[in-house]
């Protein structure tokens, strides 16, 4: 049960959103830019350092929506489930598992992110703004997963509602997550 | 040194803001309606929520930088650093007490909190408001602090420059400083 009021039909993030619309704005914004807006890092990869985060924090619902959405992008769950467990022999990318170690760094902690991971990520062609992307993605899942769990949002069991969610998420990104969790507020 | 390519003269967050405007628009509102816009729990209190997050996460720049910010509001150094170290004695109501417990435990991980102390803070006279702020506020900062020590930022070690600094962002908010990191970026 929820540590404070919520919409029952929104779980996660969403009665979150729904419950402070003031704060809901600047976090579906960021959300946007950093996973659907167009970057030479592509939607699926992005999504797949937001899904491993999520996974590191342990939040059941972030980890199941984001891996859903990447597996819509990426056409495959399999490979998204490989890259969670595994991302070192995962089938991405060297620059995509270099990024995904930076990642998992992050999700430790700022300190922990060393200057030869960071290194290693620029050697297999990662720039500075893919760099920066990576690390604020995981800095945003440590916001997100935190939210989502400190307040003991309603998770759902079945894969299907995270499939299903998914599909509108990647093809209509944040912005109209955003826009729906208003609507949702406003006929409260 | 910093992992990236950022503006010498802009320490902290601040060269993060300026490196990427994009972000740092939401990065900027967000921190704004939760720390300096009215709410029922003051400036000084959500400050120091603030501060004793960025100490635990081990981030010296957010902790330097929202220490100096909260003792700007309460008038107070030595109140704020009594705080920070151990909250459950300092000299803060009850309430508060309740909440920076809820915020430490946002800070280990959002499965961390416990209804037990969500309802202890009830009890001393939280709204559900004021816990859901106090947690994305907590959660907030999990990301800030691995933004800023994730790309290695640089960290100020002269105390009286937080103060300084204190001084302009107690008084006019979040916004002003992301208007002044993307002058900064634009004269780059």
């Amino acid at each position: 049960m929820p540590h404070i009021s919520l919409h029952e039909g929104l779980p996660g993030i969403r009665g979150l959103l729904a419950f402070s619309p003031e704060t809901a704005r600047p976090i579906g914004e960021l959300a946007d830019i950093l996973l659907y807006a167009p970057n030479t890092l592509s939607q699926g990869e992005r999504e797949l350092i937001a899904a491993y985060v999520s996974h590191l924090n342990d939040c059941t619902y972030c980890h199941a929506s984001h891996a859903a959405i990447a597996a819509c992008h990426l056409q495959s769950e399999s490979l998204v489930a490989s890259v969670v467990q595994d991302p070192e022999h995962a089938a991405v990318s060297p620059k995509l598992k270099a990024l995904l170690a930076v990642a998992g760094q992050v999700q430790r902690g700022g300190r922990h992110v060393t200057a030869a991971a960071v290194a290693l990520a620029r050697a297999e062609g990662a720039t500075d703004k893919e760099i920066h992307d990576t690390v604020l993605i995981a800095a945003a899942f440590c916001l997100f997963n935190r939210y989502v769990d400190g307040l003991a949002t309603i998770t759902p069991t079945d894969p299907e509602s995270y499939r299903q969610r998914a599909g509108f998420v990647a093809q209509h990104g944040y912005t109209a997550v955003l826009s729906q969790a208003q609507a949702a507020a406003a006929r409260r």
